[in-house]
């Protein structure tokens, strides 16, 4: 526990495995930054920066015929069988314009009552928790008055330390969507009640928060003390939103706004970081992201980066923080899901875009 | 209790609502079967018999007045607000051929061991307890010693035993799907590992199985013991899978299996009895079924009977009895979804169609 929370470079790949892949990839690199071994495992011949590709060159193809079933490439393969070509994903991704995912702005809605201002307090301890378990330093930390709009920090994090902070969120954000819209489900078979399309959303939200997780599991594989929490943190997660969702939907969906909210900062700042060169991993023109992702989000060739891809996955985030926010300020035995329902031919409202509104449509704007 | 299970017409409409509807629409045949009031309140003049369909002109215009919001047609009305217009149905529904549907026949798969037989008789013994708690009487039973097969009885069900069996059944139905989803999505998470497809499947019978609770439930609504006997078994259902799916995934799904083989034998047994003219509430040219219904399988113009709904619903179930099957012949950690796949471009092996498979898929005829 204390040797992966005091390391230097905090990296989710477990010790065995980030020791064979430095030996595999870059053994004459010792001590290289053992935590990132796996950024750089991640494409063979690919991601190594071109001082040393020379002896990856070598390295690889001895490695493909000693190695090759502990590569991370492989940890998470493309399943494939005799009959069977290729599983698509469930949701197609509905796709951003390039100008929509730049609009996203990190923003905080004002807590408009006391359960509320509970609710975002929480999400609040929730992240200075994570700080502390991912080993965010003082100088790393952004503007703490302004907790979920500033994105400057004097030090930026480093590309293992941004990893494990969205292995770990990911892995829990894709639980709330899961637990309301299954209980939204049993609820209408049990009351014999229409949904109003909720649960769509709601299920979507959770295979598109599992999306991300997958895809940052493409780049790093955690090691025992990460996948511990992970468990020990869906365990008490996962009830605490099915009880708080039993009790208050609108209050849980409120809380998730907010979790949102602060998804949305930490990748506006990790954006940042990458723009400000603060992370030359992901810089670097030969970092290729995974397939899985490319083909999730339909991403245009050229439009490839880890930039792009965390500008798409910010989209996201936007998209559940307004859903949230919005199915907060709703009705929930009643109104139907503006986000799914068609609109009176009525040019003054259309199915409204969540991304574009980061405290949520209130009640009056999208049901009338 | 005993009034609900000894009256001769049980029926789910509460006893003041079926009252309310019988005095409003039918006063002048009582004592007109009272539990079938709510068929024939269905549709306000249309769904009366012509020899009495000058008493309910005349007292339509006046209940429209006085009783409007206590009709059956409102009970489950079609949402709309100011600005929305509708709300289209989350998975559309994939169609089926006429012969598709016509192809579909009860059959029942062999356990292959103690564990499959055990699942087999735990469904024997819910079939048993839902015949006891529907008010089947002995006549009405259709051949024992072939129970997943056999058809013909000496009497047929009424219209209203068989709208209390759909409902029933159907709030239980949706539930399987919805846990096994929901454990593996969990499990992807906390695991950090691809699913493989599956959840989608899972998810979408879940909401295909509440689609056919919510037409039923446009027929007849439920008086309070029905309503009490959905609240437990949900309880109990919703538990008991959980518990099942985290130990046996494979059993779990070979008991949702027979579980569709006996909603196949239902439905198959309901349509024979349309067919044969024992159900003339439902064979009546001016019977209309719900437009949810018509709007969720598109049921093309002139095919709209209650014979036809039942086709898709029982199509709906063959699907589910093949899926079931299927995935408890495969590696539930491992193997793709075959339902979602895309396969090799080898003409002999395509996409499996579990409509067509009442025993499912062995591992070998889909994964290779
Ligand atoms: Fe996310
Ligand atoms: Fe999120
Ligand atoms: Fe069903
Ligand atoms: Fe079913």
């Amino acid at each position: 526990m204390i040797s992966a929370r005091t390391s230097n470079s905090i990296c989710l790949c477990s010790p065995k495995q980030a020791a064979r892949i430095t030996k595999t990839v870059v053994p004459f690199h010792q001590p290289y930054s053992t935590g990132l071994g796996c950024l750089v495992a991640l494409r063979l011949g690919s991601a190594v920066s071109q001082s040393s590709s020379h002896h990856h060159q070598a390295l690889q193809s001895r490695s493909f015929s000693t190695t090759r079933d502990a590569h991370l490439k492989d940890f998470f393969p493309v399943k494939e069988t005799a009959y069977i070509r290729k599983t698509p994903p469930a949701w197609p991704h509905p796709g951003y314009t390039e100008e929509e995912m730049l609009a996203v702005v990190p923003q905080h809605r004002k807590p408009g009552s006391v359960s509320e201002w509970l609710a975002w307090k929480l999400v609040r301890l929730c992240r200075w928790g994570t700080d502390i378990a991912t080993g965010i330093k003082p100088e790393q930390q952004s503007d703490k008055s302004n907790p979920t709009t500033a994105v400057a920090a004097q030090k930026p994090l480093t590309e293992a330390q941004w990893l494990v902070r969205f292995i770990f969120l990911e892995s829990i954000a894709g639980v709330p969507g899961m637990v309301a819209g299954m209980l939204r489900h049993l609820e209408s078979l049990r009351r014999l009640k229409r949904d109003n399309g909720w649960i769509e959303t709601l299920l979507e939200e959770s295979y598109n928060e599992r999306m991300h997780l997958l895809t940052f599991m493409k780049m790093c594989e955690p090691g025992w003390f990460m996948k511990t929490m992970i468990l020990g943190a869906q365990g008490v997660f996962f009830n605490a939103m099915f009880v708080s969702y039993l009790i208050s939907p609108r209050i849980t969906h409120r809380f998730v706004g907010y979790l949102e909210e602060e998804a949305v900062h930490t990748y506006t700042r990790c954006i940042r970081e990458i723009e400000h060169g603060d992370l030359p991993k992901w810089s670097d023109p030969n970092f290729q992201i995974p397939d899985l992702a490319v083909t999730y989000w339909r991403m245009p060739e050229g439009k490839r980066t880890m930039r792009d891809l965390i500008l798409y996955i910010r989209a996201d985030e936007a998209v559940h923080r307004g859903v949230n926010h919005t199915l907060s300020n709703l009705n929930h035995k009643e109104d139907p899901n503006p986000f799914v329902s068609d609109y009176k031919s009525d040019a003054d409202h259309q199915r409204p875009n969540p991304a574009l509104k980061p405290t949520g449509f209130e009640r009056s704007e999208v049901i009338g």
